[in-house]
């Protein structure tokens, strides 16, 4: 697919044995965990080196060859997917951990540093890297900042662009870029950083990232409060985000939670069933937040927004507790689950989910809906579960038309369509949905200033033209 | 200087009384807190609502006139002067607060809403708007975006930056954008409101800013420490912040204490006479917090790191303690002081302070240097004040002297030339210090997407060309 006298150019820029053709790699490395598009990369390339990036991009410019980047290939978009004959550029051997700063506690992290591997080492160091989510033990460091990846801390701690002190990128022209040279101020014109974060490898690569850690959180504590309804999570989290510095506001249905019970290696919160569940974590760093905390849920009790409630008073209950929420969506994996990923402001969240399972039950009376996500930042994921007796095409194919009903309604309610999955090759046609046609022009433009040639992960987050 | 038929269509374009020409008015809203550039505007317009703003842009493209936005008036970096006979956009008659959403915590804001005007309205809701310092009496939200205000609580809140959740701007060529929908989660490629904030109005106008607000601080607490030495600061803040959430860590020296004291209305913070001071704050919330924060002092004068301190035990100690700190940027200003605002990574700060110390000192024995700042987030103030005997114009070359070596000291660190106040005019030659050639390219063309014509602020971060 590549011609042998440009692979072999591009073999010389990399250490030997680093470039890649044979079938089950272009096969591996061409994908991520979308299914939607057939992975047909021409050649895999592991660059060890900023310097051999550089050359990379260099070279694809001057034969004008398309490039893809890889990480974990966790991904959700299809942001990472080669599908059309690209070279994939993977980071697997830049993943070591360059230098720690204390009085900064700072981390300089090659662009291939698995989430895990931040977080653990963050750890040894008594400290915390906050951004968390499903995929981090195989998820980089570098496509956690393509896609400003989110996770279940963001109520406390935000998205991975608020942990970013500095990008070295490598630009689609093949500049090196030292960004913002890891500086808490820094007014000093525009914040190229903040454009890269989030770009999903459309204008540049990261070859390197100085990421910021936290200190480590006291005794967490979680509570699971079962609700009447859904309407009545939103109080609860006011009342409690009121009071208390929440770490983490979770919610399920149950019909999610039967799924995670069926499994049969984990817990009942409680005995009382309810239509839908709250998770919430903070620190209980003295004994008067516990107690503010049981008081609330009393409170909540009374108002009849709570039906029945656990608080958890180990690290033990702890994770069981939240395996309730972590476990969703692998366990309902198995059921071919159509995902969406959408957000709303908070205030909005009542209103939109309602309209949401309006369409959904009308179109699909016998479709399975398992409603999860992030409430306290407005992140909700819609799963509809495939009926056991109908086809994967068939199930899919409505799911398309449910899809723009769902998007329809994210318009209206001014939300987003990809709240932390990104756009890539899945969600791209649907961009008119979230950004208005003169902001996609100027992204468009955006992106021709840093990569000319078109050469970086073209297809992505633009269709191509 | 303006053509009388262009100036009555610009008239036309607004409500009545809503254009000034007179004199005095071109005087003040012509200029900021800088004294270097005469102000020089050729007409000041007041537009009420983003419609009209949408109208003078256009206006402006049609005629190639320059326009400056216009906030507070208080920048430090003449980046809101019009000093090459622009039309000034104030944004004085847009100065209400919009809406308020308590579930998500956010103000909707028009651009000439006065800092303290939020910060009193936050209150009224029992929550906080974080961003403070010197100026929030009348600095603008507007302002605020446009330079990505810092302040004194960086430490703990983070910059302006942190607190948008959404922006409407009106870009370069006048199409009005929606940036981020006031949106937690958002991953639909560029996030285009990052590049507005802190691009001091070169690439459009903010006219409506959706600002979040933070729970309310519970009984902030403060500490002054006088240290031996500037070298043991640093380790009574790696100290501190290991166990405290430090909601600021303030530095400043003796000589800056002398010139408050001798005021006569702010009591010493304690006897012992000691070279550098450090004002740190924490919440304590419970009697255990403070504890610890007795605990840890005790720890540093054992080191040695401390000589002596203080800890607020009322509001009213706490405020005559932040006096110590706040006061001193009035207080100097009668000395006519040489400021520059500098930044280096946090680990740096001992040593980047010594190399510039040695510089002015052996240039300049007999200048009195008055150094404070916000040590815990790496960002230095350092005011060289003008000896008596000396002309204001002498003064000035021999600091402009000084200036470039500090800033080659500053490159050398690979700090940053304007921390907090921006670029504006004051800076803009000297930004090739923090900014590589290639990064100033891509800004540049970036500003081209956005302004194509050069009407928004031509000269400010970059230098006419």
């Amino acid at each position: 697919m590549i011609d042998p006298v440009l692979l072999a150019e591009l073999t010389s820029l990399v250490e030997p044995g680093k470039v890649l053709t044979d079938a089950p790699s272009l096969e591996a490395y061409g994908k991520d965990w979308t299914k939607h598009f057939p992975p047909a990369p021409s050649a895999i390339v592991f660059p060890r080196t900023v310097e051999q990036v550089q050359a990379i991009v260099l070279w694809a410019n001057r034969h004008r060859i398309a490039l893809v980047p890889s990480g974990g290939r966790t991904g959700l978009s299809a942001a990472a997917v080669a599908a059309n004959g690209e070279v994939v550029v993977s980071f697997d051997s830049m993943n070591r951990i360059l230098d720690f700063n204390a009085f900064d506690r700072t981390v300089v992290c090659q662009p291939g540093v698995v989430t895990a591997q931040l977080q653990a080492f963050a750890e040894e160091q008594g400290l915390y890297y906050p951004v968390d989510f499903a995929s981090s033990g195989s998820s980089q460091i570098g496509g956690n900042i393509g896609t400003n990846a989110g996770g279940i801390k963001v109520i406390r701690y935000g998205m991975t662009r608020n942990w970013v002190a500095g990008l070295k990128v490598v630009t689609g022209k093949g500049d090196l870029l030292e960004l913002n040279k890891d500086l808490i101020k820094n007014a000093t014109g525009y914040d190229l950083r903040q454009l890269f974060i989030g770009a999903e490898g459309t204008l540049g690569f990261v070859v390197e990232a100085t990421m910021r850690l936290d200190r480590a959180p006291k005794n967490l504590t979680a509570m699971v409060l079962g609700t009447p309804d859904f309407d009545s999570i939103m109080p609860v989290l006011h009342a409690f985000q009121s009071k208390l510095d929440l770490t983490a506001f979770e919610f399920f249905s149950d019909k999610g939670l039967a799924k995670i019970l069926d499994r049969g290696d984990v817990p009942a919160p409680f005995a009382t069933e309810c239509p839908f569940y709250a998770l919430l974590e903070f620190e209980a760093t003295t004994e008067d937040v516990g107690n503010d905390a049981l008081a609330l849920f009393e409170h909540c009790v009374e108002q009849g927004w709570v039906l029945d409630g656990v608080m958890s008073q180990s690290e033990q209950q702890l994770r069981n507790l939240w395996k309730l929420r972590e476990y969703l969506s692998e366990t309902i994996s198995h059921w071919t689950p159509y995902k969406n990923d959408i957000s709303v402001t908070v205030a909005k969240v009542p209103a939109f989910l309602r309209d949401i399972d309006v369409i959904v039950n009308a179109s699909y009376p016998n479709f399975i809906v398992v409603w999860y996500g992030h409430i306290g930042d407005g992140n909700l994921h819609l799963n509809i579960l495939k009926p056991d007796d109908m086809s994967k095409d068939e199930f899919f194919a409505k799911c398309a038309v449910v899809n723009k009903q769902v998007f329809e309604v994210v318009e209206k309610y001014n939300g987003s369509i990809s709240a932390e999955h990104g756009v890539g090759m899945t969600k791209r046609d649907y961009l008119a949905y979230s950004r208005s046609a003169a902001e996609i022009d100027y992204m468009k433009a955006v992106k021709a200033v840093f990569d000319p040639n078109g050469i970086m992960n073209p297809g992505k987050i633009f269709a191509p033209e």
